[in-house]
C-alpha cells in the first residue's frame, strides 16, 4: 500500500469548482458545518482517502460492517451558479506533522487537477468558556478575499486566533498558496468543550451566502438541543450530587453529530 | 535490513485457506484463543517477521536463549476439511501507527499469495469491569457473514464497540476489503484488567464451530483458575492489608498466558 | 511537497559571507537578536524554507492573511567590510530530531554555496533563576575562534553548558564540522522562564564587535521594559493576593517579542 | 547526509576480532565496562558514527571545542592472542524503535565486513534495589555460549531478565543471529538509580577472563568511591534536614563516569 491511497469511484468534470474542507478539529465545527452542507446539497462521494497517516483503526458501522478510517471527497454539479463544489471531510486529520502536511498537499494535488482556484476551510475557534452568540472569524490568503468576508459578517480581528491554525484548515491556506489558491478560512466561535452544532451554523451562514445556496439548518439546530439537554441534566446533577458520576454521561456528548 | 523482513522456513501448498490472526491486545484475548488453537491442531510454524516497527528487543527464553520479537505464521493442513488454515501470532503489534499499516498490509500480501479469501481476527473487547458471561461481539465485512456468525450466537450491536477496532485485528478486516477478503473479527467481552483466558475460550466456542474443529480447554481453564487463585488473594490482600503492597502480586498476572 | 522545500527569490552574489542563525530557542535569545540585527542592519530576505519537519500550521497575520510556519534567511552586503551577511530566522525548529538533522543540513548545503565558512549560532544558556549581570557563554570548533571568543569577553566555563547544546544552535556546529565551517556558539544567559531581550543584548555586544557593525539597542532594551513591568506586577499580584490568578498576565510574557 | 554516516579513519586488518559492546543504559553499567577496557588496553578509534536516529545535539568539552554526538569504534590488535578486539561505545542510543533497529544493523555491517563472528554486548540488569554483590547475568545466542559463560560464574536464570533485552544490548544478539553470530549479553546487577562501576567491574571480571587479558581496576574502582561518598552525603542529609535540598546533589551523581 502507498502512504496514501486515494481511490476515485468516478472522476466529475467540474465547472470552475470551490473547495470546502471539514475536517474533524476543535468542536467538531467544520466537520458538523460540511457534512450539513453535503447532506442538503445531496453531493456524491467521488473519493475515498485511507492512509497510514490515520489512526491504526477500523469503524463498526451500526449494521456491524467496517470500513477503514478515511477522508472523503464530494461533489456537486450546479447547472444554474457559476461554481460548483468540492467537499473534504472524514474520520480524522492526519495524525503526525509530517502526515498532516503530506495529506493536505495531496489534496492539494487532487482538486488543482479538477481546476479549483478556491478554498473554504471550516473549523472552530475554541476560547475556554460558553459563547452565548458565536463570531465566526476568518484568516485568509488576500486582501481582496478578507474585504469579501468582512462585508458578510466575518471578524478578521488583530491577534485572533493568537497560535495561529493548526491543522488541515490551516495547512490548506498556506500550502494552498504555493498552488496559487485563493483561501479562506472561517472560525466559529466555540467552547471547545463539546461539539458545537450551533457554532457550524454560524459558519454555514456565511458560507451559503457566498456559495449561494439554501439550505436549512433543523437538522444541526435538533442536535443542538440534543447537547443543551445533555448540559442541562449534567449541570442539574452536578448542583445535586458533586461531580461525581458525571463522567458516564458527559462521554455521551462526544457521539452527537 | 528491510523494514520488515520476512522469512519461510517452508512454502506449504495450501487448499483454500482460512486465516486467523491473535496478536496481543486487550485482555491478550486473541493471542491466547490463536496460540491454543495452535497447540491443539499442533499447527507448524512457517514464517518468522522481524521488523523495525517493533520495540528494539529481544526475548530471553527460558534456557537462557534470545531471539528477536517477531511475529509468526503457523499452518495446518486438514485432508479431512474443505479449508486448510493459516495463523499469525506474535510478541507485539507495531508500535506506531505507519507500522501497523504496513506490518498489516504486508501480512495480507503473504496470505493472499497463499490462496486466503476468508479471514478471523480475534481480540478482547474491553467493558471496565468483570464480566460474569462474557460475550462474543462481532464485526463484518460483508452482511452474509454477519448473517452467519449471529447463527453462532455472536453478537452485532449497534455502538458496541463505539470507538471501533483500533490496531491489527481492524486494520486486516479494514485493508483486507481491498485485497478482496471476507472477513470477521470476534471479540471477547472481558474486563480488560488482566489477561483473560475464559474470554478466549468464549471466541473459540464460536471459531471451533465455524472451523470444524475439535478442541479441548483444559490449558486455557488451567491458566483461567490461576488468575483466579491470584484475583481472589489480591482481594483478601486488600481487605486485610489495604491496598499497599499489592503491586507485586498484581504484577504475576501480567505473565500467566 | 519536498520534506523540505527551499524558495529563493533572489540568489545574491555575497563576498566571504558570515552566517548568522537565530531561531525560536529558550529564552528566545537568539531570536531576539538574530532579528534585531537584521532590523537593524536592513537586510533582505531571499528565502523561504517551509517543510513536513516544522508544526502543521499557519501564522496569521494581523490583517488577517495567513503564511505557512517557516524559516527565512536574509543577507546583507556591504562594500566597506570584508564580510558580507546572512541570517535564518523562523518560526520554529524541526518537531522532531531527524527533522533537526535534516533542517540544519539542508541550511549549510545553502550556506556553503553562498561561500560561508564561518558561522555564529545565537542562542540562550537557561540557569533556572533570575540573572541581574548575564555572562555570554561560548562553545566553538576550533581553538583560535574560543581565543578570539574569549578577548571579547565571552566565557568558556569547563562543564557549562554541561547537557550540550541542543538543537540548530548546536547541530550547525557539529555537522558544520563535515562542511569544513568554522564556527562559534554564543549563548546569553537567562533564567529560562520569559523571553529576554537583556539576554539577547549581551549576545549581541560581542557579535557587533567581531562583526564590526554599529547598531542601537533601543527596541530591544524597550522590550526588556515591558517584560521588566509584566513581571514587577505579578510580584506585586502574588504579594497581595497569592499566586492564584496570576496565569493570565504570565502569559502575556510570552508575545512580547 | 544519510541517515547513518559512517566515517573510517583506518580500515584496520584484524584477526578474528571479537566484537564488545557498551553503550549507554542502565545504570551505564556497558559504558562504564567498555570505556574502562579501551582505556586500559590503549584501543584505537577508527571509526565515527553520527545519525539523525541520535538527539539534535553537540556535546561541548571541557576546553571549549564541541562535537557531535556520536558512536565510535575502536580495535585492539594483539600479536600474542588469537583474537583481535572491537569496542563499540558512544554518548547515546538511537532515540526511536527505527533508530535501534537501523543503528545495530549497521554496526553488523560493519563488523561482519571485519571478520567478527563473536559478540559481546555489555549492560545493567536494574533490579530496583541496593546490591552488595552484583551477580552477572547472561543470555546468549547458543547453548554451547551458556555453558562457557556458566563456568565463569556467569547466572542464567529463569524469568530474568523478565521483560528481555531492550536496545542495542538486546538487538545486536537478535539481529546478529542473522548475520550468523554468535554472542552474549553480560549484565551487571545494579540499583539502576545512579551510574554503577561496582556492577562494571563485576562484568569485566568475567569478560577479561573470557578475552585473555589483563588490566587493573584502579580507575573504576576510584569511581565507585566517588558515587559511595554522594550516596553516603545524601544520607546524612537526608537524615537531618528531610529530603529537601538534595536535589542538586543527587545530580552530581549523574556526571561521574
Amino acid at each position: 500500500m502507498q502512504d496514501i491511497e486515494v481511490r476515485f469511484s468516478e472522476k466529475p468534470s467540474l465547472k470552475d469548482p470551490i473547495f470546502i474542507e471539514g475536517l474533524p478539529g476543535v468542536g467538531n465545527v467544520g466537520k458538523l458545518a460540511a457534512e450539513h452542507l453535503i447532506d442538503q446539497l445531496k453531493a456524491v462521494k467521488f473519493v475515498d482517502i485511507v492512509s497510514k497517516y490515520f489512526p491504526p483503526q477500523v469503524i463498526v458501522k451500526d449494521d456491524g460492517l467496517v470500513r477503514l478510517v478515511s477522508n472523503e471527497m464530494y461533489y456537486v454539479q450546479r447547472s444554474d451558479k457559476e461554481n460548483d463544489l468540492v467537499f473534504l471531510v472524514g474520520d480524522y486529520q492526519g495524525v503526525t506533522p509530517e502526515g498532516q502536511y503530506m495529506l493536505s498537499d495531496r489534496v492539494l494535488n487532487i482538486v488543482k487537477e479538477l481546476g479549483v482556484t478556491k478554498i473554504f476551510t471550516l473549523g472552530g475557534y475554541g476560547i475556554g468558556k460558553m459563547v452565548d452568540k458565536p463570531r465566526v472569524l476568518g484568516a485568509a490568503t488576500d486582501l481582496e478575499l478578507i474585504r469579501e468576508m468582512k462585508e458578510l459578517g466575518v471578524v478578521f480581528s488583530k491577534g485572533e486566533p493568537g497560535s495561529g491554525i493548526v491543522g488541515a484548515s490551516g495547512l490548506l491556506l498556506g500550502l494552498g498558496l504555493i498552488y496559487g489558491m485563493q483561501s479562506v478560512c472561517l472560525m466559529g466561535e466555540t467552547s471547545g468543550y463539546f461539539v458545537d452544532p450551533r457554532a457550524a451554523e454560524v459558519v454555514l451562514e456565511v458560507l451559503v451566502r457566498k456559495l449561494d445556496v439554501q439550505i436549512d439548518y433543523e437538522a444541526l439546530r435538533h442536535k443542538a438541543q440534543q447537547i443543551d439537554q445533555i448540559t442541562a441534566r449534567l449541570k442539574d446533577m452536578e448542583t445535586q450530587q458533586g461531580p461525581e458520576g458525571i463522567g458516564e454521561r458527559r462521554e455521551d456528548l462526544g457521539y452527537i453529530g
